[in-house]
Order: C-alpha cells, then structure tokens, then sequence
C-alpha cells in the first residue's frame, strides 16, 4: 500500500493534480534537527530546472504540520505538506479517455473501477516524490552525523557511461554538490546532448543510477524476507519507472565463476574487510563492513509527445495520442535525490530495529 | 524478518543442520486440494541430482502437521516439516572459525553475537528453500485451476544463452516437464558442460533465470510501496544468492527511446492489450493483462573447493580455507523451482487482498 | 504506533497546539460517496458544547487534500486536515514543567527524551479524535449502506444506569439522533446533575459506554490473533482515557456457570441464530450473527482545576498544579462517536480481508 | 491472523487433533539461555491435574527443532513442536454436526466454507496455548534476569474473592510458587467448593485474574495505536475465553471523581513515583513507573455435560448435545501461565521497539 517501513514508517498521500501531496513519518527518533534549508536544497535536486527537463513550476513550498516542535523532532509522527501550485488540468482535460502509454492510466482505472483521479497520472504521478525528498532530507542528514553517508550518480545514458565509484567516501561528498552528478566529468556534455537530442525529437531517455552506501555496521539486515536486498529493491520499485536493480556485480554475476565473485576476508588492524567488493557489502542479506554497492535502472519517462497508438476508455475505441503536456525528456537525473531518500528510510528503519529508537540522535558502536 | 505476505502469509524456520526445517502458511484459502504426489515433484525439481550437483542426499520427506484435513486446507495455518536426515556437522568441524568468503558467515556471526548455529551456513543455507517449495506447490496448484501459470527457464549461463518466452503460455507447460528448463534444447548441452568444467576445476557458476506469469486479471498490485515489482523483488532477494532482478526490457531501457519503451494498447476483441510488452506486464507497479516477466540474476555458488584467502574469527588471524563439504557447482537449475514458489506467493495474497479470501478457491471474474 | 489496520489502513498525526491534525486512510474501496453533510454532522458529536464542555472553540474545519475525485473515493489514500485554530498556549505555558497527573506529561517526556511537544499534551491530546471520527464519517456511512449499523450510549455514570440494548436496531437509529445517547431518557437529567456538580466542584467524572454492531455476516474475523475482540479492545484502547471493555457478559461471566453462559443455537427459518446473546455475538473471535455487544469504560477527565500534588521536571522537586486550562469535566458524550468511528474502522477492515477490496461499494452475501 | 508481534514474533499452529501443534517465535534477541526444566515446570502449571480437570493428558513432551544451539537461542526462528497423543476422536464423532454452544464449532464452519477441522475445536481449542506456554517460558525467565516480574492470582471465582496486590514484588514471587495461585490462602478451599460443585453437576465456572508486571522502565509503550494497553489486549483477547480486561481501576473508574482517579506524583530519593495506582502503571498507554495491572475475565468452560439445545449442521436441523468428552469444570488455573506467557511476549517486544535486539541479553539503563 501506501506505508513502508518496519519501525521507522513513512506513509504517502496525494495526486498529482490534488489540493497537496504528502508524507508522514512516524516512530522516527526524537530530537532529530530539522534543517529547513537542507530540505530545501534536497527539493531543489529534485526540482525540474533547464531546458531539458518539465516546465512545469514546481515551488515545493513545504509545511511541516506536526512532529517538530522547537526544530527538533518529537517522536510523534511528524507530516510534511506540499502544496500542488503549478496544476493545468486543462492539459489533461485533451487526453481524457486516452489511455497513455507507458503509464499506469489503463491499470489503475481498472483497479479503482473507474473512480480514480486521472489528472497527470493522480495518485501515480512522480509527483508524489517531493514528499519522499523533503521527508528524506531529515533522515539522510540524521545519518551523515552518525556517519553513514549515501550518495549516487548517473552511471549510463544510452552508450554514454560514467566511471564506477572507485574512491567512494570522498566521491559520494564531490558527487552530493553537484547538479548533474557524474563522477567523471566528461561524460556530462555527452549526455546532456544525447537528452537534448530526445526532447527536439518529442522523445525521451533513461538511464542506469549507481548508489553506494558507506558507514554502515557490520551485521545490520535481517534473514530471509527481510534482506538488505530484499528491502532496498522494495524501496526502490516503489518509485516509478524503476524497472530493475541489482547488487554488487549484479547480472554480471552470470558470467563469473565463484573464485571470481567471491570476497576474500582479511584483518587489517585488526578490522575485517574484503579484497573485492563482487556483493556489494552484503552477504546472506546482511550488511558485511564493505560500502553497499548497488544499480538502479529508470526506464524513458513514458510522456512523449510523439503520436501514439492506444485505446479511448470512454469511446472503447482504438485512437491516436499526442501527449501535449509538460514533461521531461528524461527524470534520470532528478530522480538520484529520491533514490538516496528511500535508501536513507530503509537503513534508518535497518539501525531503529537493531539498536533501538535514539540510534538516529546517538548513533551506534561500530564494534557490536 | 522471516515472515512475508500481507494476507496470505509465510513463516520459515531451520537450520541446514538442526531437527527440522518448515514453513507455515497463514490465512490460506479454505478447501484447496491438497496433492502430495504434486509436493513430492515439486521438491523433486530442487533436489540435487547428477554429478553435476552436490551428493547431499536430500530426501526431502515432509510432514504436514496442521492446517490440513480430508485432503484440503482447512483455512487454519498449514505447517509443513522435513527432517534434516543426511547432516554430516563433521564436514564443517573442519571450517569452524574460518569465515568461508561469498557466504553469510561473518556477517551472521556478528549480527547473532556470536550465538549463531554455523554449520552449515546454519539459517542461512539454501536448504531451507526446500520447505518453501513443498509449501509453494499448494499454492501453484491452485493458481493454476483458475488459470494462472508461473514458469521459468535458465537464461544464460557463461556465454550460453537461451531465447526468451515468445509463446509464454505454451512454453511454460512445456518448461514445467522438464528437468533442466530452457527453451532451445540445444543450449542445455554447452550449459551442462560449461557447469562441469566447473565442477572439474572446483569452482563453480550462475546464470540468469527468465519468469514469466500467466493469465492475472488486470489491476492486480499496489499503489506505491506494494507495487507488484515491489513485492516480487522483495520475494525474489529473499533467495540466497540473487543478485538481480529486472522487470520487461529491464536493465537494457537505458539504451531505449521513450518511443521504443511504451508498450501501445489497442482493442482486439474488445479486450485490451499492448502491441509490445517491454513493461514486463506492469505499469505504475499494477497488471496491465500482458504477461509478466522479470529475470533473475543467480551469483556463482559461493562454496567451492579452491583454497581461499579469509579470516579465522576464532583464532582473529588471516587464514586460508579449502571447502571440503558437498556442494553445486551451479545451483541455478534447482533454484527454478523456488523461484516459482516464491512467485505464486506473492500473487496469491495479491488476489486474496483483491478479491478476498476463497479466491484461490473459487477464481476472479477477468473482467472486474 | 500511529498507523492501525490490516488493508484498510489509517494513519494519524498531529498535536493538540500544532498547525493541523489530521488522519489518512489507505486502501479504501474506490467509489465510496464522500458527504460532507454527514462528515460534519459526526464531528459536531464529538464537539464541545453547553456549560459542561470545554470552552475550547473546535470549529472543526476539514480539509480533504487527496483520495477525493468529483465526490467519491478514488482508493488512493484518503487524507483529511483539520486546523488547530482556537490555540491558547499561554494557558499551558503556566503549567511548564508540572506534570499534569492522570496525563501522558510524564510518561512521554521520558519516552521522548524531553523533546516532546509538552503543550495541551501534544501528541497524546484527545484532539486527535475530531480526525478519526472525520475519517470515520466516510466508513460509517459505507457501512450503513450495506446493511451494517454501529450505535453507542452512557451506560452508566457514577451510580445512574441507563438500560442495556434490547431492540437494537431500532435502539440504534434513535441514539444515532440523539445530543446526548441514553436508552432511557429519564435517566438524561440524573446524568446531567452529576456533570455539572462536577464541574462546579472543580472536578471531573467518566463513565460507562455501550456499543452494539448490526448486520455482520456469519464468520467475520480471524483466529487466535485476530479476533474481533482482539481487534476491536485494540482500537479502543488507542483513544485516551479508555481502560476496560468487555464483551457480551463480560466481567459478570465470573459470576456465572457455563449452563448461564453458552448461548444455545437453534435454526428460526432456515437461518441459525442464539436464544441469548451472552458471548455478545463472538465465538471464538468469529462473529456469529447476533449483534456484537460490549462495554467500555472511560475514566474521569484527567484534566481537573483542583489542586493536585505533582512533580517539576524543571526544577526537579516535588510541587502543586492547578490547571487552569479550559476543560471537560465529562468526556464521556463526546466520545461516543470516536468509539463508532473506530469500531467502523475494525469492522470495514474484517470485511476488506475477507470478502475484496470493493466489498463496503457492493455490499456482501449474507449466506457466504 | 496467527502471528503476533513486531518485532518480536509469535506464528501458532495447529489443531486439537492433528498431529503437532508449534509455536516459532521470530527475532528473538540471541544468546538467551533455554532452560529445558523452566519450560517443563512452566507447561506442568498449564497441564490438567486433580478431578476438577480434563482426565486428557497432555503429556506436553516437546521439542525445540530450530533456532537453539548449545543452549541458547541463536536469533534465528525458534520453532517448538509440541505432539498431540491423547487424542481420542471418537468422543467427537459423536458431536459430528452438532455444533457446541458456547464455542466455534459454526462460527468456524461458516467461516472455512465447511472445510475446518471440527475435532475438538480443531485450530480453535485451547489445547494450542500448550505452544504459548513452551514459549512463554523463554522469555519470562529472559524477563526476569534482566528485572521483570510477571505475576498473576486469581482474583475472584463467582461470590469468592481473594486479595487485591498490596506488596506486589514479593507477591509474584510467592504467587508464581502456588499450584492454584491466590494471595489470600484461605479462599482457596472456597474456590475448590465451587469448582467441585460445578463439576459434580455437570457445569462449569469462569472467573476473574488480576495480573501484575513489575519493573519496567518508564517510556515503554507507544502512542495511539500501539499503547500498552492496545497490544496487552490484543495478546489477552487471543486466548480462548477471555471475555474482558480493564486496567487499573477498570470499570470502577465509572464511580470516581478525577480527584479520585488521577495518581499524583511525587519524587522520593530523586525517582519519581506515584501516591495511588489507580491508572494501573499506564498514562496516555505508555509505562509510568508504577506497577503494571490489569484484570482479565474468563467466562465458564464452554464445554459442558448439560444437555443443550442446538443445531445439526449436516441434518439443518434443531437438535440436543450432551457432550461427553473430556472437560475442565474450570480453566482459570490453567490460564493464568497462558496469561503471564503472552504478557511476556508483549512486553519484550516493547522492550526490542525501544532499546534494540539485544536488550533481552543485555538489559537496559533504567534512567533513560
């Protein structure tokens, strides 16, 4: 449904075209700062800005309704609001019954028996990911005290790639400033010219994200249905166009024998640590010291305005669509931010469950 | 943790080495045939066999000690046993303190205080995917008397690969008769041998498993978090040594345009469907009609014989281990099965949350 | 936590002095009419009004941001807003420090570490109900239309009892209409008496409430765990101030023997029912066609303007309070509807799991 | 359903007369020493003795199959297996169709669809709580080494009442000594007289329990929905027959004045305490220091010898049942370990929501 998470619980609301959008996290760890400006630089990552991407105005105007008290958190649930400002019905009003490829119109007006909110996708809009980046935005930055740091970067655009993470603590700081985070620079110009080339033929791209997790302990994770993989992966096709993950060497893993994947262990000062990296720090499901490695794909933002096919629900007929919204020739690089918050929910609820509720403000010892 | 399911719900316990092994399926649709003959080849499927897997004589006897009578599911929780039989403790005598690289051991170790039951992997051995598997064969049953099918087939090993799922219905019984399942026979030669030079040089591979569902009514799955790419993936990660999954064209739509990724709907007799299925019969994480299809990634078993550099956690000094247990060379044949089972969990409690609980009994009306 | 329900699903935020309140609920049938006649008819039961009630103007106003489209439900989560208007902080300000006895102050300073929003009791006010029984309206109502009624009346206040249901049905209708719900209307200005001797004494008085459920289907709820009883004494005892139920006979059982207790069954046209009701309509936890019945008690307002000997957490040492806040010295009227409302919850959720996600749009077999 | 619990999980299974009934307890903290006599000494508390109970006897040999390793719990599932043997179907072939009044026999057989395993109540009696109290029995005495205390009497048997708690620490060590526990000896010949007499003419009696649990640390509990007394209720109404709890004064609190109810604090050698227990260690559902109490009611036997009127399910129609089975005139004994059982469950999941997984190990800071 609409609520993920263990302990640290966060629960969604809203449609695209809807008074506001929102998100409540509850049972998360009293006398968290929150940091307004930090929330806002988080919404700003994600916000459509520049000639390639949606025109449409998102302020991200955001209000937090309870669960702050003083500039802390309180322990109760704590509800940020976002007002939808920028809303053009009337552009939806021309696709009203055309069902638009690539999108959940078809399957979630079968689903709610044709009561749901079609306007710009509603209730499954990207929309709704603001909320997830401005309640991230606390958790992410409670974490970097406690020293677990997440960050991510467009790893492939077509035949365009960028370097793997290599030197990943410091790579993750470098990558978190910037607009368009590529770890080698330049593959940027590449790129933007292959999204730019999508938009001037009413196309559309995506693209492969990379994201690592560091600081993590050893030991965090859970057997079986509640592996790192098993949540992260949860996590992460909960947003759309997510289309695929995976850990570590991933579906190279089908190319190597086991001496390859494997990681050797050894103690240096006294620390264990593995020569490679092949599972991207989890073994069994759960975490092994390594920095958690792990590829995400974003399949084309499915809003092109090329003519195409599909059925008109209203004339149950077959017809043409021209999808003459506001859309983004590709959402690869706004959606890094949100990646990095639904990650930031997951190992936040991981450590609530291991160490307790005060682990956020407290943090942990790294040797238990 | 180690329960999964919303309504329909699965708890696993055991060790590869403790009394027994089980499973107990919580809230399962009153009346369902119970057929051992159809268990027994179910777990068939998983048990090693040949040379190329590993000599541990699985007899895979099973007990089901409640939820059952006359023959059906009652409605109460069915708990399923098996007996450990053939536990030789004195082959990892031998490993005890070595930490064997690619496998849970460090990590359990830490993450248990040291209390952990290691032998053999202990919780965490493959072993335990015999009970979901005697425990998925209830439920595959049933879903296919109203018309659903699950099936899979091995993809790609090394350099070999298979076609993929191109009359998915009648491939998928055809794949469910056989003991190595792919598609082009000619393929399961090279595999085989490739597995066995694996085998021969005490090493060992993975592969890639397509799976495809059949005949889910339209609108099946959730909004957000419980988005049917979700909780498949949240099942699928569940499994040792998955790595990776995928959804449709999966990782290769960062090399697509919008326009090459949108699957265009169109009426055939008054029934909707798309031209193309590159969405893997799913949008906005819902069931659009068209199959569903996703590939797993299946790392190299992680035990091999080859001597490997770790660490000795008893002694707290690098070491060297030579695994001398049983083991597989490839266990991507025998995880088909669990990936099935894992599977029709999963689109059974989606059914039951849909259409309540006798529908695996009494089936869904294909067009509500 | 704050999120309560199996499928459907609802979520609470808010505090008594914060910017809003306000509830979501999740997985609701698409379709469902949203009345907001109806909606403020419900909140003005649980408002505050005449001399015996707080003078703290509730005004109630409601915002639905999302889940809504032309009227009725859409099935993504329901969000409703309702602003903390009438806000006078500096009533508490007085009490800084002085942990209000009977209140949460204590209990949840230490809970949360001292960051706790402390004013008018914060998160753990009685304000929170107005959202339930917003959210509530839409449920109840629902219900209703499918032939399942919740009624509610004061029992009992300190030694004036109130008849106990005997024509329920009908019983229900009227009480539905009624300010303040009795059976027997003579026992109306008695009550009434005790209140405001009360309040003009400075002190507080709680009471007995009786709630009936009609129109169940045979077989709703679930075994050991999730029995109505189970479920139903859970969301009572999330509203403050509630701390005992008992169901049918309830604590008189132990003045009973078995022959007085069993309800005996006997078939009256074809249809099963009990010559008693003594189980108040549960067997086993499962309903069984009569109507559920039970008891709840709700304890004096813990709000009194009495001199009450408590703590400083301030200054560390033993001190007295005199709370000079507005507050009810009856709570028992208003809460009548925040018991309805959560019961709609539990019952609505029964049948969501039992019978599919449309069942509170097209009703149900009674025969099933 | 049958599992229970958030963090800490119980899953039950099993029938009257299946083969096995379990329970697996999920995530529970590793290294908690399993003390086999404990468990013993805590299922002889529960097993029928003496002619005022069933002559079925349940020999409750049992068998812990996973999640145990040199004694201690690993952290992993811990399943124990309990057998059925003196099972005698034959005294419940005579009942066939002839649904018991008083117990599930219809509630059930509507709810399965006529697939329920009606012997002996099938997945409805009470012979499951055995599994609880196997259970149970690991974590009370976790409990008690880390400074909680457990306790319950019972507190009334029709006209017969024993003492209220007064020393409360000392009395649950004396009490958790008894055979048939009562504070005041001298009501126990009393409540002997009742129970043979209801037995002699063939009838039953329930009674009242009142519990008590010592030395939790102030904060424990959560907010709403998940208050202490929310899940404790939720744990009690899970056991067959509980017809009713209140905390603290309970249903008395109708006749009080909140000058009367409220529990002022006080420090005394810088802890803080209250001067009363009125609100039963509870405020605004989270922990205050005080003692914990609450009451349970538990109604007469179901099953008795007492010809009763009733219904033939397979003939449709009004019949007489005199049932001859085995039976308890009285199960309040038995009961009151299942109670203390599942208490235990409860709290310690509160304990792991707050202080982490390990807590049950290592204890917690009392001041935090």
């Amino acid at each position: 449904m609409n609520t993920f998470g263990k302990l640290l619980r966060i629960s969604m609301f809203g449609e695209s075209h809807g008074a506001k959008i929102g998100i409540t996290i509850d049972n998360i760890t009293p006398g968290l700062p929150i940091d307004q400006s930090f929330i806002k630089e988080c919404l700003s990552k994600r916000r459509p800005t520049g000639p390639n991407e949606t025109p449409r105005v998102e302020i991200d105007d955001f209000e937090i309704v309870s669960g702050e008290f003083n500039g802390f958190t309180t322990g109760a649930p704590l509800t940020i609001l976002i007002p939808n400002n920028d809303t053009k019905p009337s552009d939806y009003d021309k696709t009203l019954g055309l069902m638009r490829p690539g999108h959940a119109d078809y399957t979630s007006h079968i689903k709610y028996s044709g009561y749901e909110d079609y306007r710009g996708g509603g209730h499954f809009s990207g929309r709704l990911t603001a909320a997830i980046v401005a309640g991230g935005a606390i958790v992410l930055q409670a974490l970097e005290k406690i020293g677990i740091k997440i960050g991510s970067h467009i790893l492939k655009i077509r035949d365009v790639e960028d370097d793997k993470f290599t030197d990943i603590e410091n790579q993750i700081d470098e990558l978190n400033e910037l607009y368009f985070p590529v770890i080698n620079q330049s593959v940027l110009k590449e790129m933007s010219s292959i999204i730019t080339e999508a938009r001037l033929s009413n196309d559309s791209v995506g693209g492969i994200i990379e994201c690592g997790i560091t600081g993590l302990p050893v030991g965090l994770g859970e057997p079986m249905f509640d592996s790192i993989e098993s949540v992260l992966s949860h996590a992460m096709f909960s947003i759309g166009s997510v289309k695929g993950i995976e850990f570590g060497d991933g579906f190279n893993f089908a190319n190597l024998l086991g001496s390859e994947a494997n990681d050797e262990l050894f103690y240096e000062n006294n620390r264990v640590q593995t020569k490679t990296n092949h599972n991207g720090g989890i073994n069994g499901g759960i975490s092994n010291s390594m920095p958690i490695l792990f590829n995400v794909v974003v399949k084309p933002t499915a809003s092109i305005s090329k003519a195409q096919d599909t059925i008109n629900i209203n004339t149950r007929k077959n017809d043409v669509i021209e999808i003459s919204g506001r859309h983004d020739p590709a959402i690869v690089r706004r959606i890094n931010i949100v990646l990095r918050s639904m990650s930031a929910f997951v190992i936040a609820d991981f450590l609530i469950q291991r160490y307790g509720i005060n682990v956020l403000r407290e943090g942990f010892n790294k040797n238990n």
